[in-house]
C-alpha cells in the first residue's frame, strides 16, 4: 500500500521513519509548503514534492497522513482533503473534537473515503485503555497522567517572554498523585495537582532573571496554580541536553468487583518515549494501514482508533497473529 | 441483551457479578451440571437451571458464556454449542488454539452464529497489547510476565503428593528479569528464568516434610528448573491467608525508532487483580456485549478479541465515547 505524508516537521519525519521501517508500507511521497529543492529527506528513498502537486498525484496515494497542527491547520485541511483521499490525522483539541468529526465525516462520506481522526497515543492508545477500563470495570474511573515529557506549547509560551532566548518545558506527573490513583481508583484531582512543570530557560545577557521567573510562574492557564520550577541555563546546555523530544504518560484505572466491592482490580498502561514524534508517527503509520484495509472492505466516513479492531493495525494475517501473539 | 452462563464455578460466579453490575446486560440464567435446588446464587435476581434445559431455553439467550475448563470441556462443548448459540469462551490452551478456532468457526459459520474464543486477559487484553507493540514498533518484541498470582494447576499438582492435605502456589515474576525487559526490549529468557514459584503447603500430621519439599522442587515441568520456595503452614493459615485468588502480570515491549535506532520507546501494560475470576468474568461479559453487537451487524463464524473494535466492548454510544473518553 502507498501512503503519502503532508507536512514535513517533526511528526512528518517520524511518519517517514515508520514507513521506512514497515515492509508493507511504501512511501509515495512527502508534500511540503517549503521549496522541495532545499529539503533533504531523512531516508534515502523518500521523494519530496511541493504541496500544490498533491491532487495531481492522487492516483498514487492509498492513504494520506496529515502531519500538521491541530490549532489551525487540521480543522481546515482534514475536511477538505477527505474529499479526495483516505486520510489519517492526529487532531487533539478535545473541545473541538465533535465538530471536527462531523465535518470530516460529511466530507469523507459524500465522496466515498475513509478518515481516521485523533490518531496517536492520547487521544489514541490511551483512549482505548480508558474505554477498556469503563467497559470491563463499570465501577472504575480511569485517570491519565502526562509526562515526563516536553510540552511544545508551554515551551513556546516561555519563549514569548521578553528577555528569553530559548526555553524547554517538561511536564512531570506528581508521584504522590500517581500513587493515589493506583490506590484509590481515581485521584479526582485537577490537572495542576497531578502535574508539575519544570522549565529550562536561556535568557538574554543582562536580562532580569527574577522578573522572567515571576512572569513564567504567574502566567495564567499555562503555569499559574502549577508547581513550577525555573532553571536558567546557557543556550549551549539547552542545545546539548534538551534537544530531544521525550514524552510519555500513563492511564491508571482501579475498579472494584465482588458482591461487597471487596476486590480491587488495577489496570495500568504506560508509555516512556525517547521520541514523541517518532512514536506518534509510528502510530499514524499503523492507522494508515488500518484505514486502507477497512476502506477495502467498503467502510467510508469518519472513525477513531476505538473503531478499529486491533488486528487491522497489523500486517500479520489472522492465523499468524493467533499462532504468534495470542 | 440477554446473556446466560454455562458452568457455575469461580469463573461462572465472576461472570454473574459482572452481568449484575452492567446495566445493559440481563442474566437470563445460569446452567449447571449440579442440582439447581442445592445452589444459592450470589446475586438475588439470578436463576439457576439444570444444564439439560439449555437448548429448550435457546430463544431467551442472545449470547451464552461458557465458564468451563480449557483442558477437556471447551474443546468438546464450544463447537457443539456454537451450532445453537452465539458464544464466548475463555479457551487458553495455546498449542490447541488453531484446532479449536477451526472447529468453532465451522460450527458457528454453518449455523449463522458468532463465537468469540480465547477471551480474558491472557489470551485477551495482553494479546492486543502484544499486537499493538508489533504493529507500531516493528523492531520490538513484547515480553510477558505472569503474577504475582495463584496458579490453580500448580496448586493441584502439589495436592497430589502423598502427605499433602492442601496447598496454594503463587507464580511471581523475578524482578531482575522484569527490569531487564524494560531495559532491553525483551529479556529473551525462558519462563523459568522469568518467574519463581512460592508454595504454601499444609501437610498431614507426621508427614516427612523434607520428602514433600524435595518432591515439589524436583517435579518435572511444574517446578524443576524453577526457583521454588516451600513454606509449611497450618490448614487454618491456608484458609485464612490464602483463600483469595489474586493474579495479574504485565506485557513489556521496548522498541527502537530513529534512523540509527537511537530512540527507545517503551510500552507497558499491567494488571494487579485481587480476584482473577471476577476480572476475567468481567472481560467475558464485555465480550458477550461485543458478540451481540457484531452478530447484529451480520458477522458470523469465529473471532478473538483482536478482531473486535474497542468501541464494541462498550455500552457507550460512539458520540458519548468521543466526548467522555477520547
Amino acid at each position: 500500500m502507498n501512503i503519502a505524508i503532508l507536512g514535513y516537521g517533526n511528526l512528518g519525519q517520524g511518519t517517514e521513519l515508520a514507513a521506512y521501517n514497515s515492509r508493507d508500507l511504501h512511501l509515495a511521497g512527502i508534500f511540503t509548503r517549503r521549496d522541495p529543492a532545499r529539503i533533504k529527506p531523512l531516508t534515502k528513498t523518500a521523494r519530496i514534492f511541493p504541496e500544490k502537486d498533491l491532487l495531481s498525484r492522487k492516483e498514487e496515494i492509498d492513504v494520506l497522513v496529515l502531519c500538521r497542527g491541530s490549532a489551525t491547520d487540521l480543522p481546515e485541511i482534514s475536511p477538505m482533503l477527505a474529499r479526495h483521499f483516505n486520510i489519517v490525522d492526529s487532531f487533539d483539541t478535545h473541545a473541538a473534537m465533535e465538530t471536527h468529526f462531523s465535518q470530516v465525516d460529511a466530507a469523507a462520506g459524500e465522496t466515498g473515503h475513509l478518515a481516521l481522526i485523533g490518531a496517536g497515543w492520547d487521544p489514541g492508545l490511551f483512549s482505548t485503555v480508558r474505554l477498556w477500563a469503563e467497559s470491563i470495570l463499570p465501577k472504575s474511573t480511569a485517570d491519565t497522567f502526562w509526562g515526563p515529557g516536553v510540552s511544545q506549547g508551554h515551551s513556546d509560551a516561555i519563549r514569548r517572554i521578553p528577555g528569553v532566548k530559548d526555553a524547554r518545558q517538561y511536564t512531570v506527573p506528581i508521584e504522590e498523585a500517581v500513587a493515589s490513583a493506583e490506590r484509590s481508583g481515581h485521584s479526582v484531582l485537577p490537572p495542576q495537582s497531578k502535574h508539575r512543570r519544570e522549565c529550562f530557560v536561556a535568557a538574554e545577557k543582562g536580562a532580569d532573571l527574577a522578573r522572567i521567573e515571576k512572569e513564567i510562574k504567574t502566567m495564567p492557564h499555562y503555569f499559574a496554580n502549577y508547581r513550577t520550577s525555573v532553571h536558567f541555563v546557557s543556550e549551549d546546555t539547552l542545545r546539548q541536553k534538551h534537544a530531544a523530544i521525550p514524552h510519555g504518560g500513563c492511564v491508571i484505572a482501579a475498579g472494584q468487583t465482588g458482591l461487597q466491592n471487596q476486590h480491587r482490580q488495577l489496570m495500568e498502561f504506560r508509555l516512556k518515549l525517547d521520541s514523541n514524534p517518532e512514536f506518534t508517527g509510528a502510530v499514524l503509520a499503523a492507522c494508515a494501514r488500518a484505514v486502507h484495509t477497512l476502506h477495502g472492505r467498503g467502510q467510508v466516513g469518519c472513525i477513531t482508533m476505538a473503531d478499529v479492531a486491533p488486528a487491522d493495525f497489523s500486517p500479520l494475517s489472522p492465523a499468524d497473529f493467533r499462532r504468534r501473539l495470542l
